[in-house]
């Protein structure tokens, strides 16, 4: 077991508990961090994960050790990041009891995570909340405290932070995940990488056959590592006043890839947005090419895409970008790499930078 | 013009200023605040508040100020403070181009305060917010940071703690409140002496008349001396883990007979609960007989009603105040006096007393 520690003001500080089984051990777990045995709680999952048989384990270990779990399931995939799903388990949360002192437990992957965390975040102005991360990518958004759901229009617009109880993170369940699915996780620690540590970016290229094959040990140590550039940098700058703007790092043309397609995983599509913020940087003479050039070898290494879709229109992907919440006044906001593991914040791009990247970055 | 501080940690401190023709000014004090001009700025506000002519002369001294600001009226009342208008008042934000460093002004009473409070808490995880209370019961809403809206079931389920960048109290708006919605304003002042300041208590009893009337220069000592309790507690627990709970003197009750009856003004309804948990401490043996009388005289001499209506259900009542988001695991908390100018926060509340007061304390 590895224990990560996010150290945060007032008394808000937290662990990230790595390690195998660990979905078996919850309920005590919660013990430990004072939750309350005489309040209800719930565990907030999808119906892929609870078919997987965790939620199962979860609640085992939870009655096993004195606790009421209530359970909310909602369908798998971004669109149930919505207002009104939310207020749906806002009104079940309230019908179920739970007061003041209750949990909400997070057992799924990023969307699971961000729902879950925004609905504790808002029930009673705030309510306890444990992050059960079951996928790669949510080591990226389970720690940080950053929760939201989505508008139509654009993702995580309506959220909160609010920070976690405790992160504890099963690696067992990450043996059901896809290569695709695994693929998308690495991004997010390929983007810690290029941001803080240029150690653990050639790490992961290097490892990545064994990462991708969910090797026990390589997947240990990469979550670890990658969790800890994330809490370093969250306890910087908890509610991105300024430098915590450079865990954006792909995201901005990332997001607005996402949306408009609709067709990648949030890690393919802000491994495209690091290829294009790296070659960005380049034109905007932030970088030497060699190191842009490092930065696809790295996404092609580890099966991610690196181009623009053709079918998306080079004027609604600036529209996007522009209303993107890192933007201020409509200006593009970029984050752009002075080299890898040293990255800074761009506010007012050239927008005819940004549509020479779009236009030199296309699938061809 | 008065200006009380409410004094926070983290650079989040913020003024109430409170005099005549305040709406007037709120563009330049929105400039001496550090609000960007870059940005585009949301008001809130409601039908009633726009026919009364304040929403005019907010956005023309944001004009004159060199601010654009967009426009969102709800209907008014307490059914406005609903998620669903929530996200379409999230959604228009977001079409209007609203970046994290806009603000939302909440222009109105206390509905408009807590829906745009929630708004701005949680449009891209929390921007700026301005109170501009325009109702006296608002006087105690604008301070302190809660912000939300109800479920259906229930008041203020779903929010935040959101402080505001500054409250701007134009005593002017209070001129066109009826006589109810003046006693409903007084009902929190008085529950601020009750809580914390006995000479405040007999003070406004000693000058209801004037204040009821309207009287300026009692008002805004009343605005003053209220806001300042109200700041004082806030200021020493800001999330409510312990002292900032007093603040509901009155309200375990009142909320139940505000959601049950639905004919209440929130004033009036803490009149009744302030009235029966002074019996109840004096049932529980925390107070003396005589000082209950007194908070009752108190109520009768502002015109605020006292007793339980006959047509809600005792049961409804009880079932409503173990739902109440004060109360951990269904029991019953009430904030009990011990004297005038002092109370004590008491959990698990026999519900036997509780029931006893609800008899007692009914039209008859």
């Amino acid at each position: 077991m590895i224990r990560e520690h996010v150290g945060l003001e007032g008394g808000r500080a937290y662990d990230i508990v790595i390690g195998e089984g660990l979905l078996e051990q919850v309920g005590g777990m919660l013990g430990e961090l004072g939750v309350s045995e005489a309040s209800r709680h719930l565990v907030i999952t999808d119906a892929n994960v609870q078919a997987a048989g965790y939620l199962e384990k979860v609640i085992a270990s939870m009655a096993a050790a004195g606790y009421v779990a209530e359970v909310y399931v909602i369908p798998p995939g971004e669109s149930s990041k919505s207002l009104p799903l939310a207020g749906e388990a806002l009104a079940f949360a309230y019908q179920c009891g739970l007061d003041r002192r209750s949990a909400v437990l997070a057992l799924g992957g990023g969307v699971v995570g961000d729902f879950a965390g925004f609905v504790a975040a808002t029930y009673m102005r705030g309510v306890a909340f444990v992050q059960l991360p079951t996928s790669l990518l949510a080591h990226d958004s389970a720690v940080g405290g950053k929760v939201a759901v989505n508008l139509p229009q654009a993702k995580n617009i309506i959220g909160a932070f609010h920070q976690p109880l405790c992160v504890v993170y099963d690696t067992t369940a990450l043996q059901t995940l896809s290569l695709r699915e695994m693929r998308s996780g690495v991004s997010e620690a390929i983007k810690h990488g290029a941001i803080r540590d240029r150690d653990l970016f050639f790490w992961i290229e290097q490892h990545q056959e064994g990462l991708l094959a969910n090797d026990s040990s390589l997947m240990s140590e990469l979550l670890a590592r990658s969790c800890r550039i994330k809490a370093q940098v969250v306890a910087e700058d908890e509610t991105e006043q300024g430098v915590r703007a450079i865990l954006n790092f792909g995201h901005t043309l990332g997001h607005a890839v996402e949306v408009l397609a609709g067709t990648y995983t949030h890690g393919e599509a802000v491994a495209i947005g690091m290829v294009a913020a790296a070659d960005l940087s380049v034109r905007l003479g932030l970088c030497a090419a060699e190191e842009a050039v490092l930065v696809e070898r790295a996404m092609v290494a580890c099966g991610l895409p690196t181009l623009i879709p053709n079918e998306l229109d080079e004027a609604e992907l600036i529209e996007s970008m522009r209303k993107d919440k890192k933007a201020a006044g409509g200006t593009l906001t970029f984050v752009l790499l002075r080299e890898i593991g040293r990255v800074e914040i761009v506010e007012d791009v050239p927008e005819s930078a940004v549509r020479d990247v779009i236009r030199a970055r296309r699938e061809g």
